[in-house]
This record gives structure tokens, sequence and C-alpha cells, in this order.
């Protein structure tokens, strides 16, 4: 069988993981969280499990949920969205972009990637046949350098894919960018498909300005979230996609094939969770107490770094102190130091190394601690 | 935003399901049980929430339940599969079969698919550029006309799409389906995905004969399988594929990309569930019983049929009865009577009417009973 993603191998998150496992080291690689959600939210899936919800949901959402998730982007943004017609919940964050480019992209499509990306939005383009063209970003600060994102559009440009907080950078958008992404797509005649899992998680009195905030960009963007990330489930899998009648209506025909609905009993719990919203606007403070213990203690090593804006990972330079790839220090600090990282170099097309690590701080202040001891050990 | 998908709308699920609650009737049409699951797996899932595993699963799935998985396939058809590399978790069957089409299929590839079929599988084909064949199920009885099938196969034949216990027909296939299967991927190196979800539901002393136990079709064949269907929870959407290393391999590849991995408490509670054995094994007759109290209530109505072999689906003909379409009269049914059904054109690509109706007859006994009382009303 002659592979349709030829060079695509294991995620690096599952490499780092597993060799954090092996070595016993402290795992500040992949991003999930190293503590546990509110317990009431457990006791919601069972409520709604023993309440006999374990039945197909509808395709698009339980209606309860989605309705609750118009209010919060309401609360949150002051937008607002129509649950019938313009929100889905999906079986996560990764689905709803896959769907999205999928709903979007055909054969010979050119889509625009800002480098350094996740790594499922280019194999997503590839599968449509579209053609990923990659604009890095800025250094050191990973902003957007808009002459670059223009001169980089065609007549086969489709669409655009953007994250804001930025994973792996912790950058995050301002006003400017949105302003600027409007004019382009509004000329260009371009869709815009928004990463934004990390919408909650933003530091230093910052306000995370989603793309739906901008009349323009609301027309032609796929908001894409993850309730897993905001609520400490990202095992859960259940993310959503917020867009235009007319997008939403051909992205539901793609995840009605792709998966066709999500896991009835946590949809239900938490739909019910959402109605306190506290719990989303707390996270902002709780993730910045454990960003700032992280950084307090970088200081202490020999890295170099600016403070994460937003999203739960803090990246680091290390070109001064050694001349070897991100990806064998990464493997390195495993073994040797027992703390893993995700090398930047990874969400680089071309495997680019600016010696750069990514770390989650998404961890108990316990594992924090220990792993800045370790940390603090290299020089 | 031009539709990849053209010819799609709301699935026929959504339709009757939303016709049978807005008028009240039986709702016999989409496929899932009016019952609850065993509560002790709701408390499986409630015990691993609380203990903590509510992060990312492992993108293959939870290493327990892929073993629990291999030994259920080795006990029910005798064939091994290592869990590492040819077993994979997926969010429901649908998803398997999306992921398997995308694997396999690139733009041009011809695939064979056999009608009537689920509504899924032309969209997956379409989505990779592929091109579906189709090949009418004989009638009255929908076995295979392997003639038909080995005329339809040109050089740009890569896969055939199978399906057994049938959707929506209750056909189960033979030893001499297998065979002949087998020979003509043999001969024409076309790859199978195999949908066998209804895997545990067959009657009268049949056997499932899954496509595994055939060894050159093991070897060329995707089986897509399914939790939900065969633990009453179709709401969770946990599914599986089980492929040789190589086909994995690339399913893997697309899986990653699509949703990355599925609801890890439902998957550890899943694995503890499978350690008994018996509650696979009595399906059948539980669900014979409910087929055979279905047929009696039929055989007091003017419908014709021929006893479902397998699945939780019984078709009637009604063509004796009336002129009007299949649809018109699954929508009849629902207003006047109150019992709603699937009309089989919609598995036809060209929407044959053959004047047959689906029912569902995976209800409780009440309401079946209630069900089969408003259907003798009818003339
Ligand atoms: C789906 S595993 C990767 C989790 C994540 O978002 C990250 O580590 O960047
Ligand atoms: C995913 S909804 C359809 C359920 C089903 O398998 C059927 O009714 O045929």
């Amino acid at each position: 069988l002659s592979s349709k993603l030829p060079h695509v191998g294991t995620t690096i998150f599952t490499i780092m993981s597993k060799l954090a496992t092996d070595h016993g080291a402290i795992n500040l690689s992949q991003g999930f969280p190293g503590f546990d959600c509110d317990p009431h939210l457990l006791d919601l899936v069972t409520k709604y499990m023993k309440a006999g919800f374990n039945q197909y949901a509808p395709m698009s959402g339980v209606p309860v949920l989605r309705e609750r998730l118009a209010e919060k982007t309401k609360l949150c943004y002051g937008v607002e969205y129509d649950f019938e017609e313009e929100i889905t919940i999906v079986s996560g964050a990764t689905e709803a972009l896959y769907a999205a480019v999928t709903a979007v992209v055909k054969n010979g499509d050119e889509v625009i990637l800002l480098e350094p990306a996740y790594d499922s939005y280019a194999p997503a383009v590839l599968l449509s046949g579209g053609i990923p063209i990659y604009v890095p970003l800025r250094l050191p600060d990973f902003s957007v350098d808009w002459d670059l994102v223009k001169s980089s559009i065609t007549e086969r440009t489709k669409l655009i894919m953007v994250n804001t907080p930025h994973n792996p950078s912790g950058h995050v958008w301002n006003q400017n960018d949105l302003n600027t992404l409007a004019e382009i797509v509004q000329d260009q005649d371009v869709y815009v498909i928004s990463d934004e899992v990390y919408e909650h998680i933003v530091f230093d009195g910052r306000k995370h300005l989603s793309l739906m905030t901008h009349p323009i960009l609301r027309e032609r963007t796929f908001v894409c979230g993850s309730f897993g990330k905001t609520f400490h489930v990202t095992g859960w899998k259940i993310g959503y996609c917020l867009a235009p009648k007319e997008l939403t209506k051909e992205f539901r025909k793609i995840h009605q094939f792709l998966t066709f609905s999500t896991a009835t009993p946590l949809q239900y719990a938490l739909a019910e969770y959402l109605e306190n919203s506290s719990r989303y606007l707390e996270l902002p403070l709780f993730y910045q107490d454990k960003r700032d213990l992280f950084l307090e203690g970088l200081r202490q090593t020999s890295f170099k770094f600016s403070p994460a804006e937003g999203s739960f990972f803090q990246m680091v330079s290390f070109g001064h102190l050694t001349d070897e790839s991100d990806r064998n220090l990464a493997v390195r600090l495993t073994k040797e130091i027992g703390v893993a990282s995700i090398p930047v170099s990874v969400f680089y097309q071309g495997k680019t190394d600016h010696k750069l690590l990514r770390f989650c701080f998404a961890k108990t202040d316990r594992d924090l601690e220990m792993a800045l001891e370790k940390l603090a050990k290299l020089s």
C-alpha cells in the first residue's frame, strides 16, 4: 500500500511521552494537564450516564451544549452564534480542524500555514489535495509578518490557518493582526480556520482576541475550540467549531461522515458544567500562577526566554549553550536530566532548528518544581 | 463556498428520528438500542474517571483495551492480531471506515460498493477523490452477485467495501462469499474494508464469518467493529479497526489527524468489561428473542418479509399494499400510525425504490409490542 502521507512518522508527542515514561522523566512534553479536573464534572458524567444518555447524540451535538456554548461565546466575546445552524460539537479540536480543512480545500488549492504550526494542519491539507504554503512567523517573538503573508497569496489561495494563543510559542495576537487579516481575506476571497484551543489561557491582563470579534472575519472563519483544554480533560476529546451558517452546513457534511457524533454523556455533563461561568473565567489566573512559578525557576537555569503571553507552553532558547540540535537536546534532557520537552523544529515543515525547546507547564506545582531543580543543573 | 458533497443532505437517520419525536411516534428508524446498557459498565467509567484517566489516551488506543480486543478476536474467530501493530481504537466505526478509505483511496481510484450500502461509504470515497462503482446486491435476499462484482473490476479498482451482517437487509455472508472474495482480491490486487459492526448479532445458530478468518482476506482487509453496537452504548462512539501491520501503519497516519485519540475513561471501562466474554457471547440470543417477538407481530400485519439472519434490523416489503414510494410510506406511517422506520431507497445511490422499509428491533419489548399493534392496523 503506497502511503498518502509518506513523510509522516509517529508524532513527536507520542515519542517524547514514551521516552519520558521509559526513563522516569517528568513529562513537560505533550500538552495535557498533569492534574485532575474538577470532581464535580465527573459526577455530572455519572449522573447523565445513569440517566440513560448513552445512545447517539444528534450529529451536530446535543442542543443544550450548543446553547451553553453560544452563551459562553456571547459572554466572552460579545458575539452571537445561532446554536442551531452555526455551532457544531465534534470529537476534539483536531476533528474540528480536519473537518473544516476538508470542507474547504479542493485539489490544487493553496493553503497558507504560519510556521511553526501544529502538526495536524499540513496533513489535513494534503489529504484534500491542497498545497500547503509555509510562511514563517517572525523571530524571536513569533508575530505574523503580514507583508510576507500578502506576498504569499496567489489566485489559488483558498484558506489561511491561524492559531492564537499560539502553540508552541505562546504568542498572542493583537487587534492589528485581526484588522490586517480581515483586509486580506476581504480582498482575496479566502477562508480562515482559527485554532483557538487556548482561548482561556492568556496572561498579564491580556484579552484573547477571537477572530470572531472582527465582523469581516466572523463571516469567513471556522473558529475551533476545545473543552478538553479548558476543563482539564484532554482525554475526553470534545471540541467545537463555530462558523457562519453557510460554512457550518459544509462543515457538518464532513463531520457527519468522519465521526457522526460525539460521546453523549460527556456532552450533557459539559453543558451543565458550563452553567457556571467562573469555571472558564478563572482559568487565566490559574494558569498564570503556574507560568509564573515556572518562569521563576527558569531564571535559575541557563536558558533564555521571554514569558509566554498565552497557552500552557513556555519556549526557551538554548543556542548559546550547545551546538546540538533541538531534537538531540530534548532526548538528552529526558534521558540524563529527567525532564521531557518538545523540540520546536518538529513544527516546521523543513525541520528548521532554531535551537528552541517547548515546555508544558500545565503540571502540578510539585512536578514543575522538581523539573526546575533538574533543569538548573544544566549549565 | 462550493460544496464538495453537493448531493449530501441531512441524513435520513436525523430526519426520521426527528419526525418520530415531533409526532410522538415509536422510533424504529435509527439503529440504536431503546434500552440501557449494563449498569456495571457505567460504574466502570466512573471508577476510571475518578482514578484520573481523563487525559489523552495513546493515539492507537489504550494498550489494555487493545489486548482485550485481541483476546476477544482470538476467542470468537480463532485469528490472532498483534495489539501493538494491528489494532487501533477509534471514535466509532464511522471513523474506522473513513480512516481506512482515506488511507487507501487516491484520486481516480475506483471503489466497489455493494448496494444498498450504509450512507457514509460513498462520501468517504468521494472525499478522497475516488470513484464509487455501485454493484447491486441480488433481490430478494441481498446476497452478493459475484459475477457482477468480477465484471465491475477494472485496472483502476483499488478497494471493495463489504458489510456482514448487512445493514439494512440483515443478510449474513457464507463461506462461499469469503472464498470468492478471496479469489478476486488475490487476482486483482485490491484491498477490502469489512464493516462488521453487527458481528455479535446473528441468529438461528448462524456463525458470523469475519473476513479475517480467511487467510488471504486477513492480509488485505480492514475489519471495522463497534463497541457501541455490541454493548448498547452507541452514543459513546468507540470503535476499532483490525488490519495487518502494513495497513494499520497507514490507517493510523490518518486517524492521528482525524481525531488523534478516543475518550480515555470509556476505553478503560470497556477493557475491564471485556474480561467477561459472556457479555458478547450472550448477544445473539438476546437479540434473537427481540427479532422473534418482532416477527411474530409482523405476521399479524400485511407486510411481507423473510427473517433477518443478523443485525438488529428487519426489512419488510410493501409493494403489494400501495403504490406510494418507500419514503412516502415511512413518513406516513410515522405521522398517521405512529411508527418510524427507514425507507431502504436512501441506501441506493440512485434512490432506487424497491418498496422496502427497515425496522430496528433493538427496542424494549414494550415498544416493539406497541409498534406492532399499530402496524397491524395497516391493511
Ligand atoms: C494530541 S497530543 C498533542 C497535544 C498538544 O496539543 C501539544 O502538545 O501541542
Ligand atoms: C449513526 S446514525 C445511524 C445508525 C445506524 O447505523 C443505522 O441506523 O443504520
